[in-house]
């Protein structure tokens, strides 16, 4: 709590009687759950367990500070965009020689994608909350604002390294780029001090 | 509704009995009210209701979709910025010549200013949401990150128009700056194109 919160907050005033037709709109609107897409990704750190720290931490936050114990009131929808050409190059031990090189370290990406996505469906389950998870291809900015346009949720969840302007030139942003081109709210939940790794281009 | 929602997502696994420290914490948290913070401007169109399309609209956007029926779950903190070299001189109609004048403009200010937080204040008295509100002056994304620096909210709310890369050249956003440098989660909310008048400017 806030030591110095302003002693003085203006007189707040009598409500008027107002049950007005848009009053009566929020309460109907408020019955649907409200569905929230959260993108997530993998850890950069080797050895590291699956979710990205940002996302992680994000993850937490909305489950304490917006869902809360409003468990039915929130559908979950959990992205995990995996990127063709950087995924699994970092521990690459040979040359890539055959089609069929290709096909097993495509698999096994494709494994590390479910096991990513299985920490935030088995969280989900265990506080009763609904959730669909799936993976796409490409470009983690491109693919999180064209799903956006496809399954329309009410918000967007995307968590932030919380680099400085030097950092980002050579990282560039996906939630930066979200707020911008996304066709829906999107929160931004940058990742705490304390939490950030030695090098802060990991996550 | 969307469509072509995928219509494949990933096996939901089972939930692992998981009855965590890091479980027990997250209850315990949601016990306290949600603080969220939304920085509210008047409109800049003559004539119009006081509040901003934008900000009126993420008002709206935020009790249906976050609030929802959990009012007792949040507590809305709303700051109204006032620039103090602008505000007044639009309908100026008399030249500024002695303390005096410079007086009773001040004062108008501060009135319109408690009437812009009276339309915010009314509408959570209605809801029965519990909230407060202040005015600051200055820079308004200066004072708004230097606010939520003081008050420490949850969640900081900022509308934006929604303005293409040519139009920010001119007027600057205050909810990029926000996303960048205030120190919580941020939403940024967009006004939508239905409601953009006829100078996507104005607000």
């Amino acid at each position: 709590p806030p030591q110095n919160f302003p002693k003085t907050p203006l007189p707040l005033l009598l409500a008027k009687e107002a049950n007005s037709k848009r009053g009566r709109a929020q309460m109907a609107d408020s019955s649907a759950p409200t569905r929230v897409m959260m993108a997530v990704n993998e850890s950069s750190l080797k050895g590291y367990p699956h979710p990205s720290i940002s996302c992680r931490s994000a993850f937490d936050w909305m489950l304490s500070k917006l869902v809360r114990s409003n468990t039915d009131g929130f559908h979950l929808l959990f992205l995990h965009v995996q990127v063709p050409d950087e995924d699994g190059f970092d521990d690459m031990d040979s040359i890539y020689a055959s089609p069929t090189d290709f096909q097993s370290m495509k698999q096994r990406d494709k494994i590390r994608g479910i096991h990513l996505l299985e920490y935030f469906v088995n969280e989900c389950h265990r506080l009763g909350i609904k959730c669909e998870a799936w993976t796409k291809h490409g470009d983690p900015k491109e693919v999180i604002c064209h799903e956006v346009k496809r399954v329309q949720p009410d918000l967007l969840v995307v968590g932030s390294r919380g680099l400085g302007p030097f950092q980002r030139v050579f990282v560039g942003t996906v939630s930066e780029f979200c707020v911008k081109h996304a066709e829906c709210p999107v929160i931004t939940i940058k990742r705490k001090a304390n939490e950030a790794p030695q090098d802060p281009i990991d996550d």
